[in-house]
Formats: C-alpha cells, structure tokens, sequence
C-alpha cells in the first residue's frame, strides 16, 4: 500500500476524529470540567492523539523517499507532538479543513480565498477556546464571548488591548493567533493583487501578453511552410528533371 | 421580463429606498427617537425592508438557471434577511455605492479604487451609527462624533482601544468594521502593486511582454509568406512544365 | 508662456517657501508663541499662502484644456485651500518632496520606495507637530517628543493607545497619519510584491516571458525570409524562362 | 586581494563575533550585571566592535569604485557607527543573519520567506533584549518574558498597548521594531502575491505567457526554413540552369 492510499482510506476517519477532539476539548474548556468528567474529555483527546500518532508513523513508513516526504511534513510532525504543549493541541484541527479543501474543487485563487476564510474562522474559534482555557482566573478573558472577542481583535492586528493575556501559556496563544492575523492580512492582499493583475491584463486584448498557445499554433505554421517548401523543391526538381 | 431588464428598471428606485433608509435609521439613532417618532421611522425601514425582498424574490424568479443564481447572490440574501439582527441591516446601503458605481465608467484599476473609497467612507459611517444605536448607555461610545472617531481607528487597524464596544451587538459590528478594515488594506496594497508592476513592465519597452497583437502580424506575415510560396511553386511548374 | 516652463521656474522658489513654512510653523508651535511673535509667524505663514494661491490660479489659468487639469489637480487645489482648517494646512507641504523628487533620476520602483521613506518622514514630522498645535493642554500629548512618538505609533498601525487625541482636530489629524500609514503599508508592500515577482521571473531564464524586441526580431526574420522567397522566385524565372 | 576573497576569510570569524557579542549583551542585560562583571561584559563587546570597524576599514580600502561601495554599504557604516547609541548597537546581528543565509541555496521565494522568518526571530530577541535594557525600572517592561511578549504585540502590528517603553531609549528601540513590522507583512504578503500570481498563470497550460525559450525555438525553426529555401532556391538553379 502507498501512502496516496493510505490518505484516501484515512481522510474521513481523521476528519471524524478531529471534530470528536473539537467538541471534547470544547467541552471541557467550556463547561470547566472537573473530576471524572475532565477524565473522560482527556481520555477521548487522548484516545485521538493515538491515532494522529498512528497515521503519522504509518505514512512515514509509507513514503518511499523518506527524508524529503520527513522534510516536506514537519508541520505534521508538529501537530502530532505539540499536544504535550496543550492548548496549542488544537492547531491540529486544522488538519480538519486541508480535508474538507481537498474534497472541493474550484479555480486556484477562489480556493485560496476560501481555505483563508476557513482557516481564519477556525483559529478564531481554537484560539479563543484556548485563551479561555489558559487565562480562566488569571486575567480578563474568562468566557467564550471574551475569547472570542480577544481573537476578532487580535487577528485582525487592530488590537485594543482592553483584554490582553497575562499568562505565559495565554501569550503564547496570543503569538499564534496574531501571526494567523499577518498571514490573513497577506493572503487577503495577495488575493486581491492577483485579482486586479488578471483584470487590468484582460482590459486591452490586444496588449494581453501573448501565450504559449499562440507561439505553438504560429510554430506550426512555420513547420507547415517547411514541408511545403520541401514538397514544392521536389516537384521542381521532378518537374524540371527531365 | 428577463433579470437584466428587471435590474435596469428597479436600479434607481432601490437607490432612493437605500437613502431614504440611512436618513431614517440616522434619524432615529442620532435623535434617540422614543414613542410614536420611533414607530414612524421604524414603520419606513419596514417598508423599504419589503421593497427590497419583494425585489429579490422577483429576481430570483426571474434568474433562468436559478441555483446558480442562488449561490451567486447569497450576499443579497444576506441583505434582505439580516435585518432581523438589527444593527447590521446597515449593510444593505452598501447596494447603495455598487449602484452608483455601475454608473460610471472608467479604468478598471481607478474604479476599485473608487470603490474602496466609497465603501470605506459608507463602513466607517454605518459602523459609527450602528455603534452609537447598539452602545449608548453602555459604553464610552454615545455620540455620533465618537462613533465615527472609534471607526476611523478601527478600519484603519490602529486600535488604540480608547473607546472598546462592550455589547454583544457592539461587537459584532466591530467585527464586520475590522474585517472591512483588512478588505481595505488589501485594496489599496493590490492596487499600489498593480500600478507598481504596470509601470516597472513599462519603463524598458524592449523588455516588455510580447502581446498577442505582436504574434498575431508575425503569423499573418508567415502566412502571406506561405501564400507566396504556394504562388512562387505554382509559377515554377508553369514556368517549367513546357 | 506654458505650464511646463512655468512650473520649471517656480520650483526652487516654492520649495523655499515651503521650507520657511515649515519653520515658522515649527517654532510658532514648539515655542508656543504669543502676541507679536505669533502675529510674526503667523504673517510669514500667510504670504507663503498667498504665493501658493497664485501659483495654483496662474498653472490653472496656463493649462490649455482647464477641465483635465482642474480635474487632475484636485489635490493641489485642497493644498491651496485647506489653509483655512488650520492644521492640515501642512499637507501642503508634501510639495516639497514631490519637488525633490522629481529633481532625482533612478529605477521606478527604487523611486517610489524613496518617496514613500521621504512623505513618511514628513508626516511623522508635520503630523506630531499639528497634533501638538491641536492637543497642548487638552490631552496627553503636549511636547514634540510626545507628538512623534504618537505619529509614529499611529502611521505602523501599531496603535498602542497610551496616548490619544481628544480634540476634534486632533482627531482629524490622527485620521491623515493612519490614512498614510495604510498608504505606507500598502506601498512597501507592493514594492516587495513587485521585486519578488521580478525576481522568480528572472531565476531561469528559458522561462522568462518572450519580449517584444525577441518578437521584433522575429518578425524581421520573417520579412527577411519573404523578400528571399521573391528574390530566388523572380531568379528561378529569370533562369528557367529561357 | 579583493573584497570578495576578504570576505570570504572573514564572515566565519565575524559570524562568531556577532555570537559572541548577543551572548555577551544578553548576559549584561538579563543578569542585570553591576562592578568587574559589567566591565568584563563592557570589553568583550567593544573588542568585538574595534573588529567590525576594521572589517570595514579593510573593505572599504580594497573597493575599487570606492565611492559606489561606500554608497551601497551605508547601512554597514550605520551598524559600526551606531554602537555609541547602545541598544541599536544589537542592529549589527542581523549580520549573523545575512551570512547564515549566504550558505543555504534554494529557490528565491523560499529563501526571501526564509530570510523574513529568520529576521523577524532576531529582530524579536533583539527588540526585546534592547528594550530590557533601556526601560527596566523607568515603565512596564522589566524581565525578558515582558521584553518579548511586548516585541510580539509589536512587530505584528496589533499594538494592545498594555506595556509601552516610556524612554526615549525604549521608544528608539520600539520605532525600529514598528518598522520591522511593517516590512515583515509586506514580505510575506508579496511571498503570498508571487505564489498566487504564479500558481493563477500556471493554471490553464495554453494561457501561460509565452516563454524566450518558445520564441528562440521559432526564430530556429524560420533560420532553418531560410537556409532550406536558399538550398532549394540553388538546386532550382543548378537543376534547371542546362
């Protein structure tokens, strides 16, 4: 079996198991479980690290160059040991929509723009989970609504600073979320630049740079000429011989 | 009818429903209007509320393939049915600037531009009123003067935090205001960008891109050349057959 | 006499009142100046006004179509005219810097990245500076040291809030600094944007986009090729007529 | 010897140096250190300056154009010169940086996006570091967790303003961090651009631009098409010539 298989076999699967972590996590943030209930909630997020775990050393085994594949998913690698780290545990959910993305088609750049809106919404929502679950007694940010509001803030580099972590495991949640906020401000940027660039070049036709295309069907016609030109010497040559 | 026509003809007297809308919502929310003044004017943007569904029921039925359509406009549905949450029934003005636009002409680059002006003058003014309407009696933010000064700071991702919303209602306007913010740093860099790679591709014309009226007369001249060539052979076998 | 040597012999004596604006400007503020000093200052600052009035009439009165020119110098009419809103009456001297500008040679972009380093400068300067006329003794924000450190706050969108305006015009100044900082941001960006793009272009050349010199000797060939096709085809019956 | 071959022998030791030099300022700064300490640390670092100065000494001697060099390296003559305005002194490592990055190869985005990484690390550290340095015991920031957190909240633009440098030293310091900021959205939002504008172009094969290798091939194709004719065009003659 190759890992593209592998993939295929274990895409839902991990999906499930991502949304099952989602709520447990959320759960336990949220209802600030205690005793058995907090174990239950761990043992579930447990349960699903195990398997992250799993299908991260099976595909790496896959692979059959393993070095570059070890190189290209380092971000992977990360996912699956940073849980020690706990609320940055749930930055592996957004494994949950490279999976939904895969299953959509679409243009290049409308995609970007939808994995930017996603990817946004859901390190808002992480994010704030994970502020709340750091900073509960501590600071200003004590319940959803106030995550939620801290993460609008912040990845959106407005930042007011009427609640700002004070814990070191808050801030750096708080780092994480306002790089995601760069990388918004970058990829929204850069969508609208790809945007104008094509709609600008497409204004005038006949300034539009000419395409590959184009030079292929023109390199025909020269080819043509030449079997032409060959065929026309050889009907000379046969005409004139005798 | 087709949607086209419908368009053409509803155009103008939207425009006058949207204005009518924006002095009646700023006259309530600027006056503090209590008793049967407040009924009045909510009685207006209840009418012009039917206006504009009435308008997109029409279009809706009025649009061939209609799924399509369905999810090509869901931002208008969005308008017509947010008015429920009622701050961001603002939103709907912003028809009032897309409107307008259509009306005039110009480069493509220059009209985002205008656009993004446009919007973000409407933004900073709905989201100042809309401010004002969900926190007076709340908050710092009472009059439409610290409206418009905490929206300036906001769009503009500055966010000195001086004056914060603290409603749920307040922050969910923040959010739409922030969001406009990040569209409109992305419009003004893409459109410096833009003009940036126009004019660097300018600056030595022998480096320019070859554009497709360039190869297009390069293959109308191997063509006239291949006609030629039929004629030159043709001469030849004339020439030579006796 | 035409615009063009009419603006080619004010030049230097425009950047030099703009200059002494400037400074008396600076020490009316910075000195906080009062009675016949500030009568003094105020009356350098009300010539220069004048000579920038006239300028302004006689470019229009010079300028062959005068709608265009109206049209594309709306801003130097603000300039002329947003003396009366006194402290913006400094953006006029943005002047000075397109005037040096355009005394300097170079690439486009390398020009523009200067431009955006010399306006920035300036209206950092000139921002902390009407902010100190607009705020001393009303907020938090009484010395030039203060004044620059607020600018600078505010032009990187940084916006800490430590220190704010309160008054109307410093709020409206504050809005000029955070509409240049999106202005800055939005060009640095681009400038990047546009180097990068440049770059990747050039990295391997049997990828780079075909240029109009390339295609320009092409088509020369081409001809070269038809005019040889007709020389050897007249030859032919020259030598086979016989 | 050259400039090249000079640096070549130097940048291992002078990365060494520049080591040495944030290990020894760290050490100052974070240890707080008073008497024979400080001056141990005082030492090692103005020897490690005396070696900077002579590299650029050295360097500037060898340039042939010497006043192009001088042009070019300005920033090198602001990194020697700066160490008598102390916190900016840590400017100098971002050397470390640069020759780090001669070493590694790869494409160019990559390495830009690389560099930027690398850069906004240091720049971070460094910031902070500095800021320890200049404001402990006169605002906020005290110990090198606040010094960090305050870089963060910094560099990225979103400003909370829950510490901010109250020195001139600090707000030195803090300038040089906003304008770090800055540049890093503008790279990785033109990092982004490139990536978008390259994978849009690369899309639909048949509307890519047309390449110089494309044309160089066609211009081929008419060359050998020309010397056929100018065979064909010769064996008419020799053919037909008895």
């Amino acid at each position: 079996m190759d890992e593209a298989r592998w993939r295929k076999l274990t895409d839902w699967p991990l999906l499930a198991c991502a949304v099952v972590f989602l709520v447990a996590y959320s759960w336990e943030v949220l209802a600030d479980l205690r005793g058995t209930e907090r174990a239950a909630a761990e043992s579930v997020m447990a349960v699903i690290w195990v398997a992250f775990l799993v299908d991260y050393v099976v595909r790496l085994s896959l692979a059959s160059p393993r070095w570059p594949w070890f190189r290209a998913h380092l971000p992977d690698l990360a996912i699956v040991l940073l849980p020690f780290l706990r609320p940055l545990r749930l930055i592996r959910l957004v494994a949950l929509f490279a999976i939904l993305q895969r299953t959509t088609g679409g243009a290049f750049r409308g995609r970007v723009v939808q994995y930017a809106i996603g990817a946004s919404v859901l390190i808002v929502y992480l994010g704030a989970l994970a502020m709340v679950d750091a900073e509960r007694g501590h600071g200003d940010i004590d319940t959803l609504g106030e995550g939620l509001w801290w993460a609008l803030v912040t990845i959106t580099t407005v930042g007011y600073g009427d609640m700002t972590p004070v814990t070191t495991t808050g801030q750096l949640v708080a780092a994480a979320v306002m790089f995601a906020g760069i990388a918004l401000l970058g990829v929204v940027t850069a969508s609208f630049a790809s945007w104008i660039v094509d709609r600008v070049a497409q204004h005038d036709a006949s300034e539009q740079a000419a395409t590959r295309a184009q030079v292929d069907e023109l390199t025909r016609e020269v080819r043509a000429l030449r079997v032409e030109l060959a065929r026309a010497g050889t009907q000379d040559r046969v005409t004139t011989s005798p």
